[in-house]
């Protein structure tokens, strides 16, 4: 059996309880770690994740652990399952108990606020840069509770390390989920990242009422302002438009039960955005991203409209009917102008 | 008032209405000519065209007519808006009466199945070549029903001559609908007739409740494939990252209402296309573009998984669920490969 044999799985969510199943089904041994220790006794003696992923039963070999270095010790692997925003302290007060040169893979899509670093790049600068070891990113258009349903799905898994990525491909794929390689690690990231900008800006087109004309026009306007920025910043302009782009984007606008696209529709309908993160079941990664894609955007001198408007509904006071207008009015010009 | 002033809409369904009451909007002169005498009659008296677009009155000064005399003489322009595949006998006779060098736009979204031709190939076949007169196609992801309730919208004015295409922007353009030009005729056609293919696939995988992972995973691989096939015969790869490509693909793929992802949907639930066409309001284009697409695939030696499927459902009696499996159990590999 090819790939890694013994996974550390950090977190204790959604995508890190599927992720850790699949990795069981798949013959390797996984222990799931979550810091909420009520948490996990409760998934201990229900061996289902009640607070996140209801109705699932965990595979029998699913090991799991409040402490890290039972998570950690010996693995071969590590999955790091968390928001964006908490990487940074949670790997911070693990990197001495990662063991050294063991590969780091990342399923967070986002941007770190302060540093304005991917999710493999807080993890690097908590655990060594890529001299010590190999980051990865798995993404795609995954919505968590399809994947528990063992609906058909696909992902990338992105490396710059060929053999990892192959390695990952072994460790995850099964004949429901397709996992592809990709050397584009930055794009991938910054393509799981973006999308949610775009999508709270889908959620806002729902909440208004506002139709799939116009969620389609923001979709393909929206792919092609962050797939601007990805590029400016080196990433390739295939990865945008496979599936960690263009798919991943599209499942995130049209699902009715994405965070990022929910949160876009509250706002659309009158909801003030701190009732609407208060209300909100787990982190909506849309609205720090949002500030990073800006200042990004600033950085590269990449026009980006969308991301523009979303972040003046966010921060600004602009009503999400007058961001909207503000989309739709900007000047009729050739497409490939708006698309550059 | 810059654009066309006068036009002569040939066709009576929902797009065709739809058009003509936004060109009256636009200050106008329109004129609506429909083959069935019934049909334009009953527009007449209730000032509505109840069979296709019902709950929307048409504006006082759009004339309706059923001798094609009526509507084409002293136009200065002609709007195309029928099904493909009746393009040919319709303008066929209609030929000696539009006026020499007056543009010809068209909004179908097909490929005649003996020629394989697109609606302006068509056109232009029947009408004189674009040494006779100018030939435009006007696409995007524009559900009539949302058009109709002037809901933002956005559509490409695709045409080789960059003054016809403007005029054609300024007269279709609206605070509501933008429309962007686009030199890439054969792109906008190819993408528009294209993604039905893919949409009926979307609509398998809503049949067969797989969910969204799986749909969006198609969107992408369909995009990439009808890309390939695109560039392969001349057309623009950015045409296909844009509105009339993953734009109206998505709309295609998501929305609730297409012909062609129901099409697909209740094949996916079981029932047979000759019951699925037999219950259709309207054309279903994607079924003869999906032959049309594999002879094209074949002659420019293009890999066409996902058309191919749809087709061996379609005409090969390959099952639903059978087609989908087909998909995944390709082997695994690198992401930029499935894309090429």
């Amino acid at each position: 059996m090819s790939g890694f044999q013994r996974v550390a799985v950090i977190g204790s969510g959604a995508m890190a309880t599927v992720m850790a199943s699949l990795l069981v089904d798949n013959g390797r041994a996984a222990t799931l770690w979550g810091r909420d220790a009520g948490q996990i006794d409760l998934m201990r003696r229900h061996r289902e994740n009640h607070k996140y992923l209801p109705g699932h039963p965990l595979p029998a070999a699913l090991a799991l652990a409040t402490d890290p270095v039972e998570a950690l010790d010996g693995c071969d692997l590590v999955l790091a399952s968390i928001p964006t925003q908490q990487i940074r302290s949670v790997f911070g007060t693990f990197a001495p108990l990662v063991p050294a040169g063991v590969p780091v893979v990342s399923v967070a899509k986002g941007i770190e606020r302060e540093t304005l670093l991917s999710p493999t790049g807080v993890l690097a600068d908590t655990l060594g840069g890529p001299d010590a070891r190999a980051y990865a990113s798995l993404s795609g258009p995954t919505i968590a509770e399809e994947l528990a349903r063992k609906l058909p799905a696909t992902a990338a898994a992105a490396c710059r390390d060929a053999k990892v990525a192959a390695g990952l491909q072994a460790a995850f794929h099964a004949d429901w989920f397709r996992v592809y390689t990709n050397p584009d690690l930055l794009g991938v990231e910054l393509a799981g990242a973006l999308k949610n900008v775009v999508a709270i800006a889908a959620g806002i087109i729902d909440g208004l009422g506002l139709g799939a004309n116009a969620k389609s026009a923001l979709l393909a306007r929206g792919l092609a302002e962050i797939s601007r920025l990805g590029v400016a910043m080196g990433a390739s302009a295939e990865t945008f438009a496979g599936l960690t782009g263009v798919g991943d984007l599209a499942t995130t606008c049209f699902s009715p039960s994405g965070r990022n696209r929910s949160c876009g529709e509250a706002l659309g309908r009158g909801q003030s955005l701190d009732g609407v993160i208060a209300g909100s079941h787990g982190v909506v990664e849309g609205v720090p991203t949002c500030r990073a894609a800006r200042v990004l955007a600033a950085r590269h001198g990449v026009d980006m409209p969308i991301t523009g408007a979303v972040h003046a509904v966010l921060f600004e006071g602009l009503s999400p009917r007058d961001g909207v207008a503000r989309l739709m009015t900007r000047e009729a010009r050739p497409e490939s102008e708006q698309q550059r």
